[in-house]
């Protein structure tokens, strides 16, 4: 674990792209009930955005035999820093190739992490321009506020399952360049979750143990709301809707984050949270480690750890096909 | 204007000390009203924090015949980057001399603005660690939430006014390193507000044009609440305690922050503001400028702006004693 | 002024009819962004409720060659009640004739004040049943909520502007049997304001002088929201739309509402407020009295009361063909 | 169940006097943590009420041997009222004796439950006069807002606990006159709780099923705050201070009442909640009834209901000593 900032190479996470089985109804779900912006459509899927996200799009949606996540992309600080972070990880043997972007953003490279999930990074995109019914009032913000199902304003972060938390864990700082924020290890030292973040915001990024073994597997894609209240009220707004509600809203005491998990129709979980006041400002923060004992209290105000938050993900495990580290 | 971001040597905007007449009354306000913890005491200063701050104090409250801002400082990202950052201040000629530090960190460099504002940029720092009763609950927390007054969380921002705009915006990217993220200008090309940040936070600093001419005043500096409804409430706690509401709770044009300004004891103005989610990650934001016309709408839901914030500043003019430019 | 409760009559503002020169657009504006759902339309009328509302309507939206106020009503707690009072009101002189109801209500008895609105009580009544696609999942609930522009909940008071407050307070006190909670009375004596109710609301209908002199002029009516957030989130909503905010949002010191006024397209002033905690539940509740000198204070956290608050009103007065009492 | 509203005689839910093994403990808890203000001791009682409470008192808190409730009272709505309510508990057999009174309150009239709970009814009252330090900036206001601790604004609602929830109801609905506003009606028929209220409050008693069959235990007294996001804020500080979260914060099915129980110190529930813009207004509002079914869904948004719930009561079953019905 480094023990100072060194400035990111990447500005942030950019983009994800889930896989599912009823595209349709997942479309309606991300339109209508998260209340995101459709911007472009390509072969089997469709490009989305919250109101405040600057980019094209942070959501693909593509239409897929089997639920889980294609892949997820950072935007790289500059040009040169795609360049320098590019050499790095071609060094560490898990590059693979660049690729000629896709719709809203450019030439991007393409590499897996330790336990197989697909990343990608780019630093060329295209900013969005908002057609005229979509223009915002003030200017300094990308889109009119919807005041549609719960108005998501912009991607917040991803959260993976790993078969290896240590590795990933070491992956994402010394090879991705991202640093690490909190971190859970067992009392058999074993490390059963990390959060790592390439700015200011407490973390963009998180893995746990995945509990069968398997590998690659994707646990939950965040957007942010403005506030407690706003969670609170995509409750509510699930709820009507008939959209699976896991747990929540309740207080995480990792990270603090003020969150709400369901499912979207393609069986992918997905966040609601609140983008709050947390930030990481010190460039010496030390990662908290919070140990099994800590663990045990549950959420920050008592809620336990619903069981299915250890189990699902996507692909479900029984549709899982890959390899199984236990 | 630079186009793309810079690795910034800078880390935060680290802590303001605020000149005062009233100290007693004064430090009332910040402990009692606004909800600060007093960390320490030395000489004719109190330092305080809030419960969010990591840093020894973010506030140095200093007895003084007039009101006004005695100095404030930003923390480096490195020890590195802060011996770079001084060699690029000591070349503009603004450099003053390396100082000892303060309570709660190390040594400094001091330097001013062209407007003769007094900055200082430092690297070691004194991690906040709590007394047992103010122990938090959450170990990734600096400190217990108070529950008293205002709770306000960390430091958000100041605001310096300015003879000058253009000269202080291009000192402070240019020197200072920071970048532009929105900009007053005039009909007839004149700047008359700036807003500069060295992080992710879409501001930490501002700064507007000073009516008088006055050079070096200070118009306020802002803590960040949790949420919109904070604000509110800190208003109700300001309307029991006698304190002066300037203006406000409304929500900027510009940066969108929902304000509310207060006058504490001493004179000097102090804000309460909705630390957000407003976050700048783009590395290729460019300035929003806002034209004469746009500002005469008013703030974002259409409040007229009150003239007294287009005047009063701090020291008060008419115990202002410095040069003017007009 | 009574000062013990008496049993009211009356159960609860029930509905008004609003005229507007341009119905298109109203409907828009009151579907599209106040959230409301459009239940039934006959002749020049559309019928309209926010979701929380239980009966078939608690807005009629009338096309009218001039904007302004049709008529209000009151629902009654009983049948009986409701022939008790129309007993009272006859007896006083305002009374017209029994009406044989309208879409959603049964036979009901109009009359006018001394200022000649148009009032109606009635009793019958029909509760909304909602279609399949907005059924609610809270079976305690009217109708699912709408995630759909500021999503009003329920009607929440009514404001008439009267060229006489005292009388126009002592008709609605004897006659129609609400109580005051609260009112301004001048340094002259004169009355100018009043706020009274039937229940445990602290006012669902105030009057206040009309500066022109005119009679039965119509000065806004209220929707209720769950939180001061809510309000907040409509002014956003309601830049974005282009819609005239005319002041707010901020508290009021009488009654303490967080208001936001806007003006609808046809020109009624209408305002989204928190329907909020303040109950009178007392028996023996005195009404507060507001002074000359505490009206100067402005609102609650010192916004200044916008100079239009006291002279628009609909008919607008340039379009105003009664008599004036100055 | 009548169909349509009686006038009532009782005007609201006036206080409860809480039995504590721990009085210094609790009386900090209540003081300190809950923010109350304490108006009066007397012998071994203390009384205290919420900042918008406008009678004396609306807790008392008397040292005894075992926690539990020792009485709860309303408030009648006028000298007749009370009259004519007292007549009907003597009639019902239940009634026991005019007392003389209490600290902030003149002669009441003492009964019991069919359960065994003691309660009162009164008219006479005094209201809060606050010291100078306490006077709040608006007149309509009872007190100062406290800004300490979770700011409990007023009494909101009583629970009890009962062996026969049937038999209870239909006391308070025949005897006491309050309405059924919601209730559980199991497969078996048997009805396994309540919610009853004298106003336009959608409820200020509550009763469930004992599911040990004791009698006259208490479950929870709750108070309001003014949002949702002051419950969110109570648990924060709940969690700081030590106290046992049981259960929250979370949105009630029944009634929608977002909640937030924790245990005070001396062992009794008690509950933060959202005073919330939810009123009854229509006369005819009909109960609604919830079945075994619907109720296994859990809360609004799926938090299965805490085992303790359903058990833990004061006095605490192992300290209990009173009659079983099972």
């Amino acid at each position: 674990m480094q023990s100072t900032i060194r400035s990111s190479d990447l500005a942030h996470l950019a983009h994800v792209e889930l896989l599912t089985p009823t595209p349709d109804e997942s479309l309606r779900f991300f339109a209508d009930v998260f209340g995101m912006t459709e911007t472009g459509r390509h072969g089997e899927s469709v490009y989305l955005r919250g109101w405040d996200d600057y980019e094209h799009h942070t959501l693909k949606l593509t239409a897929s035999r089997i639920a889980g996540m294609g892949h997820f992309a950072y935007r790289a600080s500059s040009p040169e820093a795609l360049e320098r972070r590019v050499r790095v990880i071609e060094a560490s043997g898990f590059g693979e190739r660049w690729t000629d972007g896709d719709l809203g953003h450019g030439r991007a490279y393409a590499f897996t992490t330790p336990d197989g999930h697909h990343m990608e990074i780019y630093y060329e995109t295209e900013w969005y321009q908002p057609p005229p019914e979509l223009k915002p009032a003030l200017k300094n913000q990308a889109q009119r506020f919807p005041a549609r199902g719960a108005n998501v304003r912009r991607l917040d972060h991803m959260n993976l399952l790993t078969s290896d938390v240590a590795a990933l864990r070491r992956f994402m700082e010394d090879v991705v360049g991202l640093r690490t924020t909190e971190m859970i290890v067992l009392d058999s030292r074993q490390e059963a979750g990390g959060w790592v973040t390439c700015n200011n915001k407490s973390y963009d990024l998180a893995f746990t143990l995945d509990h069968y073994g398997a590998m690659g597997r994707f646990h939950h894609v965040t957007y942010a709301v403005d506030s407690r209240e706003d969670v609170l009220r995509a409750a509510d707004i699930f709820l009507e809707a008939g959209v699976h509600i896991e747990t929540g809203p309740h207080k995480h005491a990792i990270q603090q984050t003020f969150f709400l998990y369901v499912y979207e129709p393609g069986g992918n979980r997905v966040e609601v949270a609140n983008a709050g006041a947390r930030l990481v400002l010190a460039p010496d923060w030390q990662p908290i480690v919070w140990t099994e004992a800590e663990r045990r209290k549950g959420q920050a105000w008592g809620l336990k750890t619903i069981e299915s938050f250890h189990t699902h993900g996507t692909p479900p495990i029984d549709q899982y096909e890959g390899p199984r580290k236990k």
